[in-house]
């Protein structure tokens, strides 16, 4: 990309994203310049590379843009934050510059608006793949951050929403398995539009969560990475996981090879949120992200020391199989 | 890269970083927590993509992790405001991932202490080229950043420092041209080992600036971009162009090839600071930025339009050769 070119293409993405606030400078200068969404701040950095994080085959530019603004937001969220100013990074191969741009600029937008995120500026750069990443800043709903390491043993442990899903949706991506639209699109949305989890952090921030973190790696991994902070142990319930219930479709599509309840467990990239909380607030919790219609399963309890998922140590589910599926 | 590759690579770089500061989480979460530096923002990013922006030939880990910090701080430094918390992103190439990595760390935490950033986390990708790229938040200095549109007609246009030594070092790295090292190594530290002028900047936003860019994309370009964004023309003298002194005996080395002239008015990547000033403070930047060792150049001035850099007009010089010397 020549110099005048990567001009070019700011000034027509700079004259898509919505003004900057008054007195606040956005794109086009040296820097951003915005008041600070809070005194204490949340910031968080994410990047998506073409042929390892996603495949211009089955993802449309949109997608990308949606997902890297996701995937951010869900970090903050995570973090018991409020999403705020983001710049984007662009790296774009050679050909086909303008339509890719544009069309991941729609999908940032489209995601920016959805989480009440400013999109303030950005860098394009030339490179072999396309490559995106954001750059997020937010703001901690309470006194302090909600942390991997607060979880105490005797806690409950439960997820958001349902597991698995996105993992599904990739694998039908990348098998082009036989299509029946109303059955693979819930999955394939959830592997390519992600939602991030905010006004349920919000709420659970309010709720009392003890610590939390987002499932982008799975369900293994990370409860892998809260007990390891936490110095905890765990016992989950197998029975009590919300496996994706579009799963069971694609098991008997696929002939049993694919074990639904396996893939809940080590399949990434489903941004649930995975909390810590007393035992005598999950129906509060509950009842509070009930009103958003999402539900909260309660998986198991935090323990003084073991790592166990149903019968299995956690290390075992980390290491055995659905290993492609993990996100990176 | 393996998701417990990343994790292990992850950990293995946050044992280098310097600790979070009290209250305070750096890496190891879903996202980092600090106060804010003001309450209002500067924030901005740029990227650096190996065989675009350097070529492992001629570039060590370090030169990339050091200049990719400096010239986010210099981003910073030319709106007015002091770099002060930054998120690293290294998308790395399968091979020889943790020597490549480790001098990459090793660069930005030498140039994140030099302009006093602190380093509070990061993302590390696979791609198929090493791309490094820095998301920096800073704290402007005065009441309002200083911006590119502050331009009025009559006021003096200043330069710091020299121009066109990176454009020169680029050109040793490039062609490998018979090296003396008492002459090249200033040139080719300019080209490598920017540096950002933050306390120059701060000194700048004391002695009353009103516009300010810093020189990335050569003194034309940038002079473009300032007096567009201001709707001033200039007047400037070429005579009064700090030119890099070892140019002229790069121009002897390679037989006239190089004008030392023509390289400070179009090469790119010297991070000098360009601003203007009324005529009567010129003096006290000169003054204040001497007490540094920099010293400050008067160049010309903003008129009511025409913009002229000695007889030819600014889109002639932005045109005409030495394309190949523009950064990106």
């Amino acid at each position: 990309m020549s110099e005048l070119g990567e001009i070019a293409l700011l000034e027509r993405i700079a004259r898509r994203l919505p003004p900057a606030r008054s007195g606040e400078v956005w794109s086009g200068d040296d820097a951003a310049f915005f008041e600070a969404p809070s005194d204490r701040l949340l910031f968080t950095t994410d990047a998506m590379v073409e042929g390892v994080d996603f495949s211009l085959d089955y993802c449309s530019g949109e997608d990308i843009g949606w997902k890297v603004v996701a995937i951010n937001a869900s970090d903050v969220a995570a973090m018991g934050g409020r999403p705020a100013q983001a710049l984007a990074t662009l790296t774009l191969a050679g050909k086909s510059l303008v339509s890719v741009v544009d069309d991941v600029v729609t999908g940032m937008i489209a995601a920016a608006q959805r989480w009440g995120i400013d999109l303030v500026g950005g860098d394009i750069s030339e490179g072999s793949a396309l490559a995106v990443s954001i750059a997020l800043l937010g703001a901690p709903l309470g006194d302090v951050p909600i942390l991997r390491s607060g979880a105490s043993p005797g806690e409950a442990i439960c997820v958001t929403g349902s597991l698995g899903g996105a993992a599904g949706g990739l694998m039908i991506l990348e098998r082009r398995t036989a299509r029946s639209d109303a059955a693979t699109e819930p999955l394939i949305a959830r592997q390519l539009r992600p939602a991030a989890r905010v006004e349920e952090a919000a709420r659970l921030v309010g709720a009392g969560v003890t610590a939390m973190i987002d499932v982008s790696d799975g369900l293994a991994v990370d409860l892998g990475h809260l007990t390891d902070s936490s110095g905890v142990g765990c016992r989950i319930d197998e029975q009590s996981i919300p496996v994706d219930p579009q799963l069971g479709w694609l098991s008997e599509e696929l002939k049993g090879e694919v074990d639904p309840l396996t893939t809940a467990i080590t399949g990434g990239e489903d941004f649930e949120l995975l909390f810590t909380i007393a035992p005598g607030a999950v129906e509060e919790a509950q009842s509070a992200l009930g009103e958003l219609g999402t539900p909260v399963a309660r998986i198991g309890n935090t323990s003084e020391s073991g790592r166990m998922i149903g019968d299995n140590d956690l290390e075992e589910w980390r290491s055995r199989g659905w290993q492609h599926l993990l996100s990176r």
